[in-house]
């Protein structure tokens, strides 16, 4: 089937997704991606192929609990029966939280104006079994404090050069931090991040160094320093991705 | 090698495991147990056989924060060494939390005299991935106050035949309930109960009968009246045990 696509009709979905297992978002060869299940879903419900934008670009292993997506189909869904359909066609582990019909304007990427972002890490000594899928384990004190003392220092807009990798299809590295928030829940740190975008492995990169930094194996004013030297690589090892979920985009 | 029972060192450990993909604590054919995996990591710590009696013997499925441990070894081991050597032996689903040497008439089971156990219901709409190897989806409104009040009506020293299975190894079906309280954190409801004891299915059936009495479907009063009614079976059909987690037993 040929569908036209001046007919077609443009829709956005809320989707949330355990990463685990899976190679992240972009559809590539060798395994199973978010877009890829997605694309498969809505190929079997348009009878056509079907390109699904994703706000956010998670990498493998990064959950989601508000990524938005949008897409075209030929005919005409209402939210909830689109809804139903895609769930009875995704993996448990991918579901729609919410589907409805969108400007036809609107992309899920470049119509997003900010994203929310959380990272969660066990400081446990031993690690809990039920959060070993979605925390990273860091064994050791955290001081709050300190979290949102460096987590501050990022705080505004600046070059993030420091906090992501070379490459990269960005033509500039300058984004605004809005939010960079510590809280804990016994042996739970939570750490939340909000901006109006985000680099490949930026939040991962900014939580390793405001954690090294807390656990006091940086100098305090070391995340400052590394932001405004700019130098890619400086900002060392990303944290685990598991740790990861993208909780919100705005639009 | 043989060892000398008399010279034996009594030990106790707390547990934590994600039960998924598991038979449940007790060891048995055609299947991985908890049980099972530590009597192992302990055979290859001890150099013979090891017995280890679990305080909770959990379903499959179920999970633990602090399910407690009691067996021997022929050695002396300090606590620190014990758990990390049984971590460094157990699969990254079972953690030891806490090891230590126990009085020689320590028994996990026959010493305990209470537990706690903690059950998740996810009621949103669309099941929470990741919240769906830890919580049963039921996708319905459920009244607070009215869970709570059924809840407490099994509060105190009961026949609990009506929440149990036929059969059992038990010689009585009484049992004290000290609590059972719920409470809500977004779509996610948590109820508590904690006893001197629980049946087997205890806690899923009683969970079951609260909340279809909570969304509307059973009489206000019926799961009083199942308690006295002592008919087993007519509790029905219990929850599902991937909600429910053993999270603490008293001594």
């Amino acid at each position: 089937m040929i569908s036209d696509p001046r007919r077609e009709m443009n829709y956005r979905v809320t989707l949330a997704y355990d990463g685990t297992g899976y190679l992240g978002w972009q559809m590539q060869a060798g395994g199973r991606t978010i877009q890829g299940e997605l694309e498969a879903a809505l190929a079997r419900l348009n009878g056509a192929p079907v390109v699904a934008h994703g706000a956010g670009r998670t990498d493998a292993g990064v959950h989601a609990l508000g990524q938005v997506v949008s897409f075209r189909l030929a005919r005409r869904w209402e939210g909830m029966a689109l809804r139903r359909a895609l769930n009875g066609n995704l993996p448990p582990e991918i579901r729609v939280l919410e589907a409805m019909p969108a400007d036809d304007e609107f992309h899920a990427r470049f119509s997003a104006r900010g994203k929310v972002y959380r990272y969660e890490i066990d400081t446990n000594q031993v690690a809990d079994p039920l959060r070993a899928r979605y925390a990273w384990h860091y064994p050791y004190e955290l001081d709050l404090a300190r979290l949102a003392a460096e987590g501050r220092a990022l705080l505004g807009t600046h070059d993030f050069s420091a906090f992501t990798v070379a490459g990269g299809e960005t033509r500039t590295r300058v984004r605004t931090l809005t939010e960079a928030r510590a809280e804990r829940e016994g042996g739970l740190v939570r750490l939340w991040f909000a901006g109006d975008g985000f680099l490949k492995y930026m939040v991962r990169t900014m939580v390793a160094a405001i954690v090294e930094s807390s656990r006091g194996r940086l100098k305090v004013g070391s995340v400052e320093a590394l932001l405004s030297g700019r130098d890619r690589a400086a900002g060392g090892t990303p944290a685990p991705a598991k740790g990861l979920t993208l909780i919100k985009v705005e639009y």
